[in-house]
Protein backbone atom coordinates (compact mmCIF):
# COMPACT_ATOMS: atom_id res chain seq x y z
CA UNK A 1 0.00 0.00 0.00
CA UNK A 2 1.17 3.61 -0.92
CA UNK A 3 2.15 5.56 2.01
CA UNK A 4 -0.86 8.23 0.51
CA UNK A 5 -3.60 5.99 0.87
CA UNK A 6 -2.40 4.47 3.96
CA UNK A 7 -2.40 8.08 5.54
CA UNK A 8 -5.91 8.53 3.82
CA UNK A 9 -7.06 5.48 5.38
CA UNK A 10 -6.17 6.16 8.98
CA UNK A 11 -7.43 9.72 8.98
CA UNK A 12 -10.94 8.19 7.55
CA UNK A 13 -10.68 5.82 10.31
CA UNK A 14 -9.93 8.32 13.23
CA UNK A 15 -12.56 10.73 11.72
CA UNK A 16 -15.34 11.16 14.53
CA UNK A 17 -18.41 11.15 13.53
CA UNK A 18 -20.34 13.89 12.48
CA UNK A 19 -21.79 15.85 15.60
CA UNK A 20 -25.71 16.54 14.96
CA UNK A 21 -26.30 19.91 13.53
CA UNK A 22 -28.51 22.28 15.52
CA UNK A 23 -31.53 21.11 13.55
CA UNK A 24 -30.88 17.73 14.25
CA UNK A 25 -30.80 18.55 18.18
CA UNK A 26 -34.50 19.88 17.75
CA UNK A 27 -35.38 17.20 15.11
CA UNK A 28 -34.30 14.81 18.13
CA UNK A 29 -36.52 16.69 20.69
CA UNK A 30 -39.55 16.82 18.75
CA UNK A 31 -39.44 12.89 17.97
CA UNK A 32 -38.54 12.35 21.95
CA UNK A 33 -41.73 14.43 22.65
CA UNK A 34 -43.62 12.66 19.94
CA UNK A 35 -43.21 9.07 21.58
CA UNK A 36 -44.12 10.76 24.55
CA UNK A 37 -40.27 11.12 25.85
CA UNK A 38 -39.78 14.24 28.34
CA UNK A 39 -36.27 13.06 29.58
CA UNK A 40 -35.44 12.70 25.49
CA UNK A 41 -37.23 15.81 24.72
CA UNK A 42 -35.09 17.60 27.63
CA UNK A 43 -31.66 16.18 26.65
CA UNK A 44 -31.74 19.06 24.42
CA UNK A 45 -31.32 21.47 27.17
CA UNK A 46 -28.42 22.06 28.55
CA UNK A 47 -27.95 19.84 32.20
CA UNK A 48 -27.05 22.96 34.32
CA UNK A 49 -28.56 24.60 37.12
CA UNK A 50 -28.55 27.86 35.28
CA UNK A 51 -30.40 26.58 31.74
CA UNK A 52 -33.14 29.19 31.72
CA UNK A 53 -36.96 28.70 30.45
CA UNK A 54 -38.83 31.99 30.28
CA UNK A 55 -42.54 32.14 29.58
CA UNK A 56 -45.40 34.09 30.50
CA UNK A 57 -44.91 32.43 34.48
CA UNK A 58 -41.76 34.25 34.36
CA UNK A 59 -38.15 33.03 34.56
CA UNK A 60 -37.62 29.11 35.76
CA UNK A 61 -34.05 28.19 36.25
CA UNK A 62 -32.17 24.57 36.03
CA UNK A 63 -32.70 21.35 33.98
CA UNK A 64 -33.79 19.48 37.21
CA UNK A 65 -36.65 21.96 38.13
CA UNK A 66 -37.96 22.12 34.05
CA UNK A 67 -38.28 18.38 33.86
CA UNK A 68 -40.26 18.12 37.09
CA UNK A 69 -42.45 20.57 35.50
CA UNK A 70 -42.58 18.96 32.15
CA UNK A 71 -43.60 15.55 33.94
CA UNK A 72 -46.33 17.07 35.99
CA UNK A 73 -47.59 19.15 33.11
CA UNK A 74 -48.11 16.71 30.80
CA UNK A 75 -48.28 13.03 33.12
CA UNK A 76 -49.92 11.19 29.97
CA UNK A 77 -48.92 10.36 26.44
CA UNK A 78 -52.39 11.90 25.53
CA UNK A 79 -51.98 15.33 27.57
CA UNK A 80 -48.15 15.79 25.79
CA UNK A 81 -49.72 16.00 22.38
CA UNK A 82 -48.32 15.95 19.33
CA UNK A 83 -45.22 18.83 18.45
CA UNK A 84 -44.32 20.43 15.75
CA UNK A 85 -41.53 22.93 14.74
CA UNK A 86 -41.97 25.41 11.80
CA UNK A 87 -40.38 28.64 10.51
CA UNK A 88 -37.03 27.48 12.11
CA UNK A 89 -34.37 30.20 11.34
CA UNK A 90 -30.82 29.97 12.78
CA UNK A 91 -28.49 32.84 13.55
CA UNK A 92 -24.97 31.39 14.17
CA UNK A 93 -22.88 34.65 16.40
CA UNK A 94 -20.14 32.74 17.04
CA UNK A 95 -18.81 29.15 16.13
CA UNK A 96 -20.13 27.91 20.02
CA UNK A 97 -23.00 29.58 19.98
CA UNK A 98 -26.07 30.17 17.70
CA UNK A 99 -29.61 31.99 18.24
CA UNK A 100 -32.66 29.94 17.04
CA UNK A 101 -36.27 31.50 16.43
CA UNK A 102 -38.86 28.87 15.54
CA UNK A 103 -42.67 28.87 15.30
CA UNK A 104 -43.83 25.66 17.99
CA UNK A 105 -47.21 23.66 17.40
CA UNK A 106 -48.71 21.19 19.68
CA UNK A 107 -52.12 19.48 18.85
CA UNK A 108 -53.79 17.91 21.49
CA UNK A 109 -56.67 15.62 22.01
CA UNK A 110 -58.87 17.35 24.68
CA UNK A 111 -57.50 20.91 24.55
CA UNK A 112 -57.26 23.64 22.23
CA UNK A 113 -54.28 23.61 20.22
CA UNK A 114 -51.19 25.65 21.58
CA UNK A 115 -49.27 27.78 19.10
CA UNK A 116 -45.98 30.41 19.50
CA UNK A 117 -42.75 31.79 19.10
CA UNK A 118 -39.26 30.34 20.76
CA UNK A 119 -36.08 31.89 20.98
CA UNK A 120 -33.04 29.71 21.79
CA UNK A 121 -29.69 30.26 22.44
CA UNK A 122 -27.75 27.16 21.77
CA UNK A 123 -24.46 26.98 22.81
CA UNK A 124 -21.80 23.97 21.88
CA UNK A 125 -20.39 21.74 24.67
CA UNK A 126 -18.72 18.53 24.52
CA UNK A 127 -21.51 16.82 24.14
CA UNK A 128 -22.72 18.54 21.13
CA UNK A 129 -25.04 21.54 20.59
CA UNK A 130 -27.57 22.29 24.08
CA UNK A 131 -30.30 25.11 24.50
CA UNK A 132 -28.98 26.71 27.58
CA UNK A 133 -32.12 29.69 27.27
CA UNK A 134 -35.72 29.12 26.13
CA UNK A 135 -37.97 31.98 25.94
CA UNK A 136 -41.29 30.47 24.87
CA UNK A 137 -44.76 32.61 23.89
CA UNK A 138 -48.00 31.58 22.90
CA UNK A 139 -48.92 34.06 20.31
CA UNK A 140 -52.66 33.12 20.72
CA UNK A 141 -54.00 36.69 18.16
CA UNK A 142 -51.26 36.07 15.88
CA UNK B 1 9.40 67.33 29.37
CA UNK B 2 10.98 63.36 29.91
CA UNK B 3 10.57 61.09 27.25
CA UNK B 4 8.42 58.97 29.41
CA UNK B 5 6.18 61.49 30.24
CA UNK B 6 5.92 62.47 26.44
CA UNK B 7 5.03 58.94 25.29
CA UNK B 8 2.86 58.46 28.48
CA UNK B 9 1.03 61.59 27.63
CA UNK B 10 1.06 60.42 23.49
CA UNK B 11 -0.93 57.20 24.88
CA UNK B 12 -3.51 59.23 26.83
CA UNK B 13 -4.10 60.97 24.12
CA UNK B 14 -4.33 58.43 21.62
CA UNK B 15 -6.20 56.35 23.65
CA UNK B 16 -9.89 55.34 22.27
CA UNK B 17 -12.59 55.92 24.60
CA UNK B 18 -13.40 53.05 26.16
CA UNK B 19 -16.52 51.66 24.05
CA UNK B 20 -20.02 51.48 25.97
CA UNK B 21 -20.16 48.13 27.69
CA UNK B 22 -23.65 46.22 27.35
CA UNK B 23 -24.78 47.55 30.72
CA UNK B 24 -24.38 51.28 29.37
CA UNK B 25 -26.21 50.25 25.97
CA UNK B 26 -29.12 49.13 28.87
CA UNK B 27 -28.73 52.23 30.75
CA UNK B 28 -29.04 54.68 27.63
CA UNK B 29 -31.94 52.80 26.26
CA UNK B 30 -33.75 53.82 29.93
CA UNK B 31 -32.37 57.19 30.07
CA UNK B 32 -33.74 57.80 26.56
CA UNK B 33 -36.98 56.53 27.03
CA UNK B 34 -37.73 58.59 30.55
CA UNK B 35 -36.85 61.47 28.71
CA UNK B 36 -39.54 60.61 25.83
CA UNK B 37 -36.68 59.91 23.21
CA UNK B 38 -37.97 56.85 21.06
CA UNK B 39 -34.89 56.96 18.80
CA UNK B 40 -33.12 57.39 21.61
CA UNK B 41 -33.99 54.20 23.28
CA UNK B 42 -34.22 52.99 19.80
CA UNK B 43 -30.38 53.44 19.39
CA UNK B 44 -29.69 50.11 21.50
CA UNK B 45 -30.87 47.96 18.64
CA UNK B 46 -29.16 47.14 15.61
CA UNK B 47 -30.42 49.20 12.66
CA UNK B 48 -31.05 46.37 10.10
CA UNK B 49 -34.24 45.09 8.32
CA UNK B 50 -33.52 41.57 9.93
CA UNK B 51 -33.38 42.85 14.03
CA UNK B 52 -35.97 40.81 15.62
CA UNK B 53 -38.67 41.03 18.12
CA UNK B 54 -40.58 38.68 19.79
CA UNK B 55 -43.51 39.27 21.92
CA UNK B 56 -47.74 37.46 22.40
CA UNK B 57 -48.36 39.27 19.09
CA UNK B 58 -45.12 37.06 17.24
CA UNK B 59 -42.11 38.21 15.57
CA UNK B 60 -41.70 41.64 13.83
CA UNK B 61 -38.26 41.65 11.80
CA UNK B 62 -36.72 45.18 11.08
CA UNK B 63 -35.35 48.18 13.14
CA UNK B 64 -37.72 50.85 11.23
CA UNK B 65 -41.03 48.82 11.59
CA UNK B 66 -40.47 48.63 15.31
CA UNK B 67 -39.28 52.46 15.58
CA UNK B 68 -42.54 53.27 13.76
CA UNK B 69 -44.67 50.79 15.91
CA UNK B 70 -43.38 52.33 19.06
CA UNK B 71 -44.11 55.96 17.98
CA UNK B 72 -47.58 54.84 17.43
CA UNK B 73 -47.97 52.87 20.49
CA UNK B 74 -46.46 55.60 22.46
CA UNK B 75 -47.35 59.24 21.09
CA UNK B 76 -46.83 60.86 24.36
CA UNK B 77 -44.69 61.36 26.92
CA UNK B 78 -47.35 60.28 29.59
CA UNK B 79 -48.26 57.44 27.47
CA UNK B 80 -44.50 56.42 27.66
CA UNK B 81 -44.22 56.40 31.33
CA UNK B 82 -41.13 55.41 33.55
CA UNK B 83 -39.21 52.83 32.40
CA UNK B 84 -36.70 50.56 34.56
CA UNK B 85 -34.83 47.49 34.56
CA UNK B 86 -34.08 44.83 37.63
CA UNK B 87 -32.09 41.65 37.71
CA UNK B 88 -29.92 42.16 34.93
CA UNK B 89 -27.88 39.08 34.00
CA UNK B 90 -25.39 39.16 31.42
CA UNK B 91 -24.22 35.90 29.91
CA UNK B 92 -20.69 36.34 27.51
CA UNK B 93 -21.28 33.95 24.86
CA UNK B 94 -18.02 34.93 23.21
CA UNK B 95 -16.40 38.06 22.82
CA UNK B 96 -19.12 39.43 20.37
CA UNK B 97 -22.08 37.90 21.49
CA UNK B 98 -23.95 37.74 24.84
CA UNK B 99 -27.35 37.00 25.99
CA UNK B 100 -29.16 39.85 28.76
CA UNK B 101 -32.01 38.55 31.02
CA UNK B 102 -33.82 41.43 32.81
CA UNK B 103 -37.24 42.22 34.28
CA UNK B 104 -39.00 45.52 33.20
CA UNK B 105 -41.37 47.58 34.64
CA UNK B 106 -43.24 50.30 32.77
CA UNK B 107 -44.84 52.63 35.15
CA UNK B 108 -47.62 54.88 33.78
CA UNK B 109 -50.31 57.69 34.95
CA UNK B 110 -53.24 56.53 33.40
CA UNK B 111 -52.49 52.54 32.91
CA UNK B 112 -51.89 49.79 34.65
CA UNK B 113 -47.85 48.74 35.23
CA UNK B 114 -46.32 46.68 33.00
CA UNK B 115 -44.41 44.35 33.79
CA UNK B 116 -42.14 41.41 32.62
CA UNK B 117 -39.22 39.59 31.13
CA UNK B 118 -36.61 40.41 28.23
CA UNK B 119 -34.14 37.94 26.81
CA UNK B 120 -31.87 40.04 24.31
CA UNK B 121 -29.56 38.82 22.50
CA UNK B 122 -26.26 41.47 21.79
CA UNK B 123 -23.53 41.48 19.70
CA UNK B 124 -21.14 44.01 19.09
CA UNK B 125 -20.40 45.66 15.56
CA UNK B 126 -17.97 48.64 15.01
CA UNK B 127 -20.54 51.00 16.26
CA UNK B 128 -20.58 48.91 19.74
CA UNK B 129 -22.88 46.61 21.33
CA UNK B 130 -26.32 46.31 19.85
CA UNK B 131 -29.73 44.11 20.70
CA UNK B 132 -30.31 41.69 17.70
CA UNK B 133 -33.15 39.59 19.38
CA UNK B 134 -35.49 40.98 21.86
CA UNK B 135 -37.70 38.51 23.16
CA UNK B 136 -40.67 40.17 25.53
CA UNK B 137 -42.96 38.71 27.50
CA UNK B 138 -45.72 40.27 30.28
CA UNK B 139 -45.54 38.42 33.42
CA UNK B 140 -49.16 39.61 34.80
CA UNK B 141 -49.12 36.84 37.68
CA UNK B 142 -45.77 35.83 37.91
Amino acid sequence: MHLLSLLCLLAFVHAPATPPSIRQVLDAQVAAWNRGDIPGYMAGYHEAADTEFVTARGIVRGWKTVLATYRKSYPTRAAMGTLSFSGVELNQLCPDAALVTLHFHLVRAEQPPLEGVSTLVVRRFGEGWRIISDHSTATPGA
